[in-house]
């Protein structure tokens, strides 16, 4: 731990892309620590400091919706490879919050009904409520990038996917809605690892799948892909973090910065009382014996 | 702290009311604490160590499920008057488990559209999904409730919605729900004192409504509402528990020993895996550099 910076003075970031990026995701290590000196243990405690803040943050944002139609939300997106720690970042990050103010959505395979529609048909159901921080594990990017390393769509449909995707986005803004997009960044060697831990603990056989080996395969149409998807959709309005995955702790105090900068950025504050507060008080004590 | 009985041993029951219960809502003492004996930083420091338990529990039952169309499920029915600690229960013990695991529906006034419905229609479709803990925040009981109280209903027609959540909730069971139902029990006193802390305080003014001092003029009437709807639904499969929620902090121990439980007895395994480990070891090792 650097004793120039406090702890409670960093900020990691991840690397931010910005519109109009050209890079490479495979150039960005997955190992590195972007914004933050320190150690695990560090981290972890970071993590646990920032919680309060954005617990807190979060319970504004909800108070400053109540009793209205419209107002302010945030969604965040996490995209990653198998084992890329999506779950950790849903159970450390966004568990630390009240579950009553958000709103996870897992998106699996399309069923037979979803597949009748426009890919974004059911992604659009899920946009979050006003007042509510909504979270995709996966999302509508699978369209983008399942789909294009089995070619299950061809360049020009990804394309116009690309286009559609940013057209809700930007909805979405419009809307009042921060969107936070995140991609978890882990190695080929790191997933290994990590998928060789499920197979060697019974109690995390059930999360392992054999089509997870031969998805390996693919690693580096995946990394094109996401480069591409990538390059493609980091627009001004929502822009996407690679977030290093290979050190879980980093990714989670990461994600926790990410999602704290969206909530400062709204700057919710509590709502005034639409009643006049004196005279409810009086009324209240004339009920209390 | 009672040296007989080390806190890890301690059972916070609430008080359970079995079929065919004739008893009062108000003989229960919301102050009481069944079941434990402690003080408040005793309650605490339960809560801390029975989570972790809570939270094994909770993704074995998820596990369990994994890749099957059925399985089992918990639904946790929570009601009690306005601040009697309903949020704190969704923060304080439902947020301590993984949220991926978690599904809670906080049941409002329902809509026009969800008046055109037979009442159950909207409860139905928040059923939870087969490995999951579903959590009600109010629930069908408001139409027995504050239906009667406000006398929206008849008495004959509550009496039919007593036979339709009873049957609805044996439908729960037999599709393999573990249903939880708890009232929440405060006093009118304590009441009055939580209503003014929302007054008193600008961060909490956006929870206060001025209905909430009209609606306390009809506590005796909610009371007996409430006797009534517990006698007529706390049924074998699917019994009630008066939580006394005086004391918050006893509220929120005794709903997590009601959830572990339910929990204990699914008593959710680790699912077999259905590939050969070996095989897919050996499968996974060829992949790596």
């Amino acid at each position: 731990m650097s004793k120039k910076t406090p702890l409670a003075d960093q900020t990691p970031t991840g690397f931010p892309l910005t519109s109009g990026w050209r890079g490479d995701v495979t150039d960005l290590d997955p190992r590195a620590t972007p914004g933050f000196r320190g150690k695990k243990a560090d981290g972890k405690e970071l993590l646990r400091l920032r919680s309060r803040a954005l617990d807190d943050l979060q319970e504004r944002l909800y108070a400053a919706h109540h009793g209205r139609s419209g107002g302010r939300s945030v969604l965040l997106i996490v995209q990653g490879m198998d084992t890329a720690g999506k779950g950790g970042i849903m159970r450390h990050v966004v568990g630390n919050v009240d579950p009553q103010g958000v709103d996870i959505t897992a998106f699996k395979a399309p069923t037979p009904a979803e597949k009748r529609h426009d890919f974004l048909w059911r992604i659009r159901k899920h946009a979050p409520a006003p007042g509510m921080i909504g979270v995709f594990d996966r999302s509508q990017y699978e369209d983008v990038l399942i789909h294009r390393v089995h070619g299950w769509a061809d360049a020009a449909e990804i394309r116009e996917r690309y286009t559609a995707i940013n057209a809700f986005e930007r909805e979405l803004a419009e809307a009042g809605t921060t969107v936070v997009k995140v991609m978890l960044h882990i190695s080929r060697q790191e997933q290994g690892g990590r998928l060789m831990e499920r197979l060697e603990r019974p109690d995390k056989h059930w999360k392992f799948d054999p089509t997870d080996v031969d998805e390996r395969e693919h690693w580096d149409d995946y990394m094109e892909a996401y480069t591409r998807a990538l390059r493609a959709t980091s627009t001004v309005g929502a822009p996407w973090t690679v977030v290093p995955a290979d050190r879980k702790w980093y990714a989670r105090i990461a994600v926790q910065q990410l999602l704290l900068d969206a909530l400062e950025g709204i700057d919710p504050q509590w709502p005034a009382a639409d009643y006049d507060v004196q005279e409810q008080i009086g009324r209240l004590r004339a009920t209390m014996d």
